[in-house]
């Protein structure tokens, strides 16, 4: 099956304190969208993407991705007020069956095995999430205090979630519902069963300016990109 | 009130697949651990600083601590089963009434600030908890499958967690339960309420290589040690 992916970019991440949202940050003279979508180009060179942004910001994409000489062929899908508009969004650009994988703009460190293993999970049970055991110890905070969690239990749910492309349309027909907190969610609520394979621990998201300094830190260690 | 740090290293490590345990790690000419240790120093010149270390390693420590020129003067306790027992072992050489601070070796990266809000808070209430949200979407695992987890709940617990000596003299004194994952579950376990602090999310604990290997780029990155 061919294979596409939903780049999620629809957030506009002022709480980072920059005049730009942080997908569009620059690390190494490229935007962070760009190190994410590199990672897909190399899995797969034929790969479909889609990417989903807030119509306001498609003037940026222009100035910082398109003008900075990026000319692999990209679909633009305008972002919702949530997630699941956005990825909805994201799918009424794609025609034609699929494995769909629907990823974080602001995880850059995604591993090709990471991206290989979901999609071919995807591509015999027709969904594959991977998650990494939460390491640290947890409490569950409530109005009259907070109890220790057993995190023995608790997986920490990555991106590319992948899944087959009429398993993710079926699923997305719904309304929205808040207990939507990623694309697994979804399939799950319209009954489908979610399969979990081991992701790994350098794709983290890039949320908060710890976050970002890490991010600079490994990007720059790491060989200047090659136009 | 005077301050102490039990500085846990009973582990061994194995599973970063090093040859010493990884709060020996050396990392610009230093190890983990000294690291560690420095941050408490900055706090507080006058802190009484216990390790509790494994007694496999008392020579490690000799040869790469002691035989580094580190001259502050450290108490050395033996570790014992878990980390509960060995808490328990660093508390009974500590002599007299003391803020006391428990704090994993291989968390270098806890900042001043936050080493001051803990110390403050406890010598206000008794106990302090460092605690960050959990910023990525989380699933219960269970044998019949897997469920989503509101993550609104959830908050990651850190280190130092500060205790009133004499709460945690007390807190001690009960026999060791599997349900003792931290600090505060011991204490709390005892009766007394547990308060959570805001902790920064550069406070990670090196526990996998990809740690370790983000942890060397942020040592290097800084300004050499000076000794």
């Amino acid at each position: 099956m061919k294979n596409a992916v939903i780049i999620v970019a629809g957030g506009a991440g002022k709480r980072m304190g920059y005049t730009v949202p942080k997908q569009f940050i620059i690390i190494n003279d490229r935007p962070i969208i760009l190190h994410t979508i590199d990672k897909f180009i190399e899995f797969d060179p034929g790969i479909e993407i889609i990417v989903v942004l807030a119509e306001s910001y498609y003037e940026t994409w222009q100035k910082l991705v398109t003008g900075s000489g990026f000319d692999f062929p990209v679909t633009i899908a305008a972002g919702g007020e949530t997630r699941f508009h956005s990825v909805k969004s994201g799918l009424e650009q794609l025609k034609g069956d699929f494995l769909v994988g629907i990823h974080d703009s602001v995880r850059p460190f995604v591993t090709l095995p990471t991206i290989q293993l979901v999609f071919s999970t995807a591509e015999l049970f027709g969904c594959a999430v991977p998650c990494v055991p939460l390491k640290e110890s947890v409490r569950e905070v409530h109005d009259e205090g907070s109890t220790p969690l057993d995190r023995s239990y608790i997986q920490i749910v990555q991106t590319p979630q992948v899944f087959r492309s009429d398993i993710l349309r079926k699923s997305y027909e719904t309304d929205y519902r808040t207990r939507f907190t990623d694309d697994a969610s979804v399939v799950e609520a319209a009954g489908y069963p979610v399969r979990l394979v081991q992701g790994d621990e350098y794709n983290f998201k890039i949320t908060s300016p710890e976050d970002l300094e890490i991010a600079r830190m490994i990007i720059n260690s790491q060989k200047p990109h090659l136009h």
